[in-house]
């Protein structure tokens, strides 16, 4: 669940600190995601924990179990809980697909950047769906690398970028996933789904999205799957680094940068 | 400035008229745009009156002068005006490039998917400039065709979808314009530019999006394209009615379809 990849990108994320809270990742995401006092919340394939902060943060009450299939992870998600005192949520080693606990266990289930990684995104959301209670929701947020687009495009920066859709192709993910939200929570049994896209959208008019999102958060995630992206054949060196080069002049004086992000609710 | 393709894509979303009056084009891209009594407002390239009734509408009180190099196309938009009860509008055929107004002559200029076709947008938007009085208010609306993405994705569609791309370059237009929204209202001299995307996006729980959006705008806007892409051979005949029919998918049980549009405002 938490490829190098994936641990390198969002990781890296967390360590922006941008000026203009309304702005922010964590705004545009998670801010209308509140959980009652006393709520049940799985939290499933927390990684490294960079949402398990958020969403204790937003629900105090709330009782989260944050579970990940990598020991590993789940270190480095204590590590950073204990750190920023959480004291509302607790870790534990557990697979998607095989969860131990009894049907109807949670009130709210929260599956955060984790559906890309899986080859099957249905039957994870299934597997979830059970130790849901009758009239719990389920929240997934993902993005999707299609919906990126940027000025100047450049050849080789859009060869760079599509080489990180193809590096997660390979290692059985669906980057482009984040459209599919609504149809997958449908299969899965969820009903009254509603799904809400989140764009970033920068130019130089929002130097602060241009450096926390492109410089900070965007281009390093690109960067991270460099040696896998020339070691599986799919680009060549000199193309991946021209690439690169090119999509930091998309957080510059005439460039625009844009992703979304989408965000739905289903309920058992 | 009105091809063929223009007139049919934009002629063919008035005739849409949507259930959910909040979620529609108009609201999403015009509900903002509202010019005081009095004001005297130059709508550059009104092409024929789309634009020009939903001004008129929002603005009852301004004095809208709308202009376009297309004595044809003035003539169905002053039709529509007509028909429409606006009384606020002068309809007149002219050259944005040589504009035959005083300096300093409007209140506000207003241009709204006419950019694109223009092969050299920075030369108009300077040459509205001119007539803008210092202080006013230029208000740029484009679409950006790749911004666009949908699911399902198949070859066939996209294929088509990039087709679309591909005439309207051979036309001399750029259809994706509107992510460059900011740095041409720099580059062309406005100052305090603003640019906020306006996102379009459909999934079965939206089915008034579906119809009237993806349906009867999108894939009437690409068929529009059809004779011209076949015989300028981007694309054959089989592949482009294969990419159609997915395209009408994209607005199915399990479709999801997303468009981005952006607006920009900058001063003089």
């Amino acid at each position: 669940m938490t490829s190098h990849y994936y641990v390198h990108g969002y990781s890296e994320r967390e360590s922006v600190r941008l000026s203009d809270q309304a702005n922010t990742l964590e705004e545009l995401l998670h801010s209308d995601t509140k959980y009652p006092a006393g709520s049940m919340v799985l939290e499933a394939g927390c990684g490294i924990g960079a949402q398990t902060v958020i969403l204790s943060r937003n629900s105090p009450q709330a009782r989260i179990t944050s579970i990940d299939i990598s020991e590993e992870s789940l270190d480095k998600a204590k590590e950073r809980a204990a750190g920023q005192g959480v004291k509302n949520a607790e870790f534990r080693v557990e697979n998607i697909f095989d969860l131990p606990f009894e049907d109807e266990s949670f009130d709210h289930v929260f599956v955060c950047f984790v559906l890309e990684h899986l080859k099957e995104p249905v039957k994870a959301l299934a597997s979830l769906r059970r130790v849901l209670r009758t009239g719990g929701t389920i929240t997934v947020i993902e993005g999707d690398h299609g919906s990126c687009f940027f000025h100047p495009e450049t050849e080789a920066a859009v060869k760079t970028w599509n080489s990180l859709v193809e590096v997660q192709a390979k290692l059985g993910g669906n980057s482009l996933i984040g459209r599919q939200t609504y149809p997958l929570l449908k299969r899965a049994g969820f009903t009254n789904a509603t799904v809400s896209p989140r764009m970033v959208y920068s130019d130089a008019s929002r130097p602060h999205m241009e450096e926390g999102f492109v410089r900070r958060t965007i281009i390093p995630m690109v960067e991270g799957v460099r040696e896998s992206a020339i070691e599986m054949g799919i680009i060549d060196a000199a193309t991946f680094d021209h690439g690169i080069a090119d999509l930091y002049r998309t957080a510059g004086e005439e460039g625009t940068f844009n992703y979304m992000f989408f965000k739905g609710v289903g309920r058992k």
